[in-house]
């Protein structure tokens, strides 16, 4: 398989200028579900980065507890209580659903597993990250088989539950047969010091990045950055790609003067470095 | 009918220097009401932006969950939880009042609404906005009659639905007559990328902003500063004009370096572009 | 009476050098209690001003509701439940107690301030403000007859209240007098655009400061100012004087370059002019 | 007993540039334990501290009132109630634990205590601050016998407590005799305006730092750095010193514009001086 590496031309041709004449439903619509009572962080960081890499319109559903935190630092998104019967409706109004950061391994979150691969159309996009995954490869009955688009952000500890390849066997070839078991359209994100995406025999490499980036919340952030940039792009490998570019470009920018990058100041610049 | 061009002298005759010898009772009160368990973070948002454009004093009732992240973001409001029977006492303090902001469609929002048209004096301006706009599409009675100044900030989709109609029919001259029938003397914020202010045949218009703005919030934060205005100078058509050019005009200058402009961004430089 | 300007001399002869040598306690503990549902931010704003005009410890007495927002502004302040039985035993511990931002006027606010007269010692000073202030004009049986020293900082209506002085008959003779009948030996801040502190017979009057600051929330975030420099530099005239110098130097910096000074703000830049 | 001084060159020893192949699995997982109802901020500045000092994961066990502050500063970190039966799991999975800050005197505290102690494994390092430490002076089987590593960080007082020393003979050599009575192997970080560290003979001596740390919190952030750096680069009497001088750096780079170091801010800048 051809690898393509993720340039920063492919980034310019993915991140369009906004024409003058828009609003706010042009740039998408995205729900993202997750945060446990332990893991409430991970939905808000990304929460976060999808208001800030400029999703239209953004909504949370996560449990109760975090609701505070949530609005202290992003009253930009709206928000459902997860054990809210509303959230079927949430679902149906939406382009891009983002599943999994801090969503956790509780019964309760296999039911809202179980309610999004049901009620998930062909006209939205499903990004699962984190724990989703884990459920994913548990169960494949959780996957949203109806989706116009799934997209899957393994690391490859995750990966390896999902495709049974150890790290070492995860070649790209290996990568797009165990892709295919699950979904021949799906998108993959392979997350590691040199994130690939894999989509029907096309790979993209990521190049940049850096070892300050290796914190807790990274992949949060980078699901919530996926999220947005669907929204406003489209589902397609080149977008994908194009958010884990600006992902890493952030991070490396902050990482020339810090030791370690926190992902909350990383979520904080994406929208200038959206501006080239 | 003539079209003004909102533009720099407007807003500076507007926005006038301080009086050395003040306080802040000169600067007027302000309540903000809306907030649902959803949509908390509009009404902090309308909250942040209305101090930070300086009102004098500003009040907050909304739901008692959203409590913490508003006093988390802006100690300077003073809170009320919407449903203590206070709320009529409040709203008999203050000088004007914004009703909206993620005020939602419950049974309780209704009752709100019905207490804001009751309660409201001829001393008042009452800035209707979001969810206030459809309850009084559908039931003109709760429109506070008896207000000083009315103030509606629908944009396109909303002001049809309280006149009827489709934003290709959306003229100077019906949007006129359609307002004429809520009250003639109402001003209407038609929100656009040219964003037109309308009241008793005069007409403004605002030729800045950009798309980065299309981003959910941005309207709260609207209502927020045009509450602010209205406290510190007055109800009037050239008021509101000024808070809309100040709205873009610092909304100009973050995507001159961001590709989308964060409205909890916006709302933190406010005070900056006011002191020109 | 002669008046003294409150100068940029007195601030630095008041603010002095750190000896190397010092540890926390040497800068005093304070204890602020205030804070109902309503006001909860204006414990907040008066608590960070503390934090950030370098009180040595600090504690926040409060309702509970107020938690949350408190420890996420300012995590550095010690919480306690104002409903707590140990109450009493947290005023035993302290040097300086402000009492009165967001107390409000509840039937409890009445008794923490029975409790506050009570508990303080001749070892402690006392400031009240704000809500602390309407109480004390109206049984002054709640001021703390025992303190080492009172501070009162009403602004002119407040002090009309306590003195029955209407503002145009608020003369530095008329003030001293009505003073006296408190406590002879009480610290007056009499808040206006020109704020003036009294002393028996001593007048500071404070010439900088700016109508920018004519907001809610100053006079709690000052009140926390002057519970951190007399915990610092002692219960002093011209401690608080220095206080007084210190919020208007802020603020008059901020001012050059908004239109509004927002207290939160003024305190975040309070540790930085200190530094002179 | 020989006295090294805590140089520039040892610091940078310490703080090794990373590999560029590195996941957040190598720099490790850290669980700080603190943060009663009244003491939450303690164990929120820890956190912060140990998220921006890179510690790979972090997570925080505390008193569930303090979840929404925790996360609307520190979205990165991982939240568990420390009521919660799954408390010793979580110590389990870390490689560092930080028991202290916050964690308060009550009957509970010395139940986690007592948890830790049982716990805590011959893979593990325990950083004992604080409350911890007075638990432990009160009574020796409290302290972890298991670990491989123990740290204590009290201040001259504290110290006092547990070795009965007062401070005029806190000397070298009786700090030395006095810690190993507790554990010979364990770490002293004796905290002063000169902290000293001790370990089996050595001891390290820091000579920067400034009395405008002098303020409530500084020992809660010193506390995370040394979680995050024993995390990073192994628990050695250099790791600690290195983190000791990190602390005091950044509180010197403040001091020279700020008349007092917040924590908070301290912590945010923690990240740009590792990078040297």
């Amino acid at each position: 398989m051809e690898k393509e590496i993720i340039s920063n031309e492919l980034f310019k041709s993915v991140v369009k200028v906004r024409p003058s004449k828009s609003q706010k439903g042009d740039y998408g619509k995205v729900l993202l579900i997750g945060g446990s009572e332990q893991f409430g962080g991970a939905i808000i960081m990304a929460t976060e980065a999808c208001v800030s890499a400029g999703a239209g319109l953004v909504m949370t559903a996560t449990h109760s507890v975090n609701l505070s935190s949530l609005h202290a630092r992003v009253p930009e998104a709206m928000f459902c209580d997860w054990r809210d019967r509303n959230l079927a409706k949430m679902i149906a109004q939406v382009d891009v659903i983002v599943c999994g950061p801090g969503l956790g391994q509780s019964a309760f979150a296999q039911d809202i597993m179980q309610l999004v691969s049901q009620e998930v159309t062909d006209k939205q996009t499903v990004v699962y990250d984190a724990s989703a995954l884990n459920w994913i490869s548990n169960k494949r009955l959780l996957l949203a088989r109806n989706a116009r688009q799934v997209i899957f952000t393994p690391h490859q500890v995750e990966w390896q539950r999902m495709s049974s390849l150890y790290p070492d066997f995860q070649t790209d070839t290996a990568n797009q047969d165990a892709l295919n078991n699950y979904d021949p359209g799906a998108i993959l994100v392979l997350k590691s010091e040199n994130t690939r995406v894999y989509q029907a025999g096309k790979v993209y490499q990521n190049q940049i990045g850096n070892p300050g980036m290796a914190t807790g919340g990274m992949g949060d952030t980078l699901a919530g950055v996926i999220g947005a940039f669907v929204a406003q792009f489209g589902p397609s490998v080149e977008t994908v790609s194009a958010a884990i570019y600006l992902h890493s470009l952030v991070g490396d920018a902050i990482y020339q003067d810090k030791y370690v990058v926190r992902p909350t100041e990383l979520i904080s610049r994406l929208a200038e470095f959206m501006k080239h």
